[in-house]
């Protein structure tokens, strides 16, 4: 079962977004957790090499089952965790072999390309308190076919 | 990559924990993500299923990456999401198929017999605001080898 994490700079009412030269669909830059890494640690480390910079202070804001299914059959799954910070020390790059490092407005989360999930997980992840969960069960060619989220903020514990 | 779900419930002070037969050690009820399922359906289910009782508004507290360590090389590896819930609906078994059912001082998480990464864990879950991830590495007996831990607090994002 492979597990992504990705990282999703918000800083000064702007997002840092790669745009991926297959369909110029954007993402939030992160990669593939390796054996024996928290998932923290995986994605610190994936973004801070796409984008040559440091996250400041990341936190979780969702944690995604992602299904591919064809002919009624699943076919493909993964996990995707999304983290989130304000700030970040360095100067992105401005292109990797990944595809094109842009700042875009918060805003344009709203009409940017992209996979309809990713859309759904970043705009939670900018706008919203807590943490995020779900099921997205896309085609092969990321037509969201469904999906089903729940939603957890943290309590307080009384007797800590 | 398997991956585990428990949910401890800290409620009035007490903590709802599974004792195992084997060494008597004692557990969040929880259990194994199935495919398809969000990793919060999950913990809801397995803690369900192993206590006949519903948590309320589970949240999450923790990630961690578990390896198995025998004479340096990595025999196993999964990873374990770890749930709280100030409450439950119904009543509890008191012994299932996969250990009894008891309610302990919460304050007895610091000595009840357990693995030492699953204390470091449930202190944290009941005791501490924000997410904690981590690597745990044990022998095959549960001893422990080494831990990483990381830690995040949710910032506010001006921008939302």
């Amino acid at each position: 079962m492979q597990r992504i994490a990705n990282l999703l700079i918000c800083k000064d009412n702007e997002v840092l977004l790669l745009k991926k030269p297959r369909r110029n669909w954007y993402v939030a830059p992160g990669g593939k957790m390796e054996t024996g890494e928290s998932i923290f640690e995986a994605a610190v480390r994936e973004f801070t090499e796409e984008t040559n910079t440091v996250p400041i202070k990341p936190y979780l804001k969702g944690i995604y089952t992602m299904v591919i299914e064809e002919d009624g059959k699943r076919v493909d799954e993964w996990m995707l965790f999304t983290f989130v910070a304000k700030d970040l020390e360095g100067t992105p790059f401005q292109e990797t072999k990944e595809g094109i490092l842009e700042w875009h407005p918060v805003e344009e989360l709203h009409k940017l390309p992209m996979a309809e999930g990713d859309r759904t997980n970043l705009l939670f992840a900018v706008h919203e308190q807590g943490i995020q969960y779900g099921t997205f069960v896309y085609t092969p060619d990321f037509t969201l076919i469904k999906e089903t989220i729940q939603y957890s903020l943290e309590g307080k514990v009384n007797n800590g």
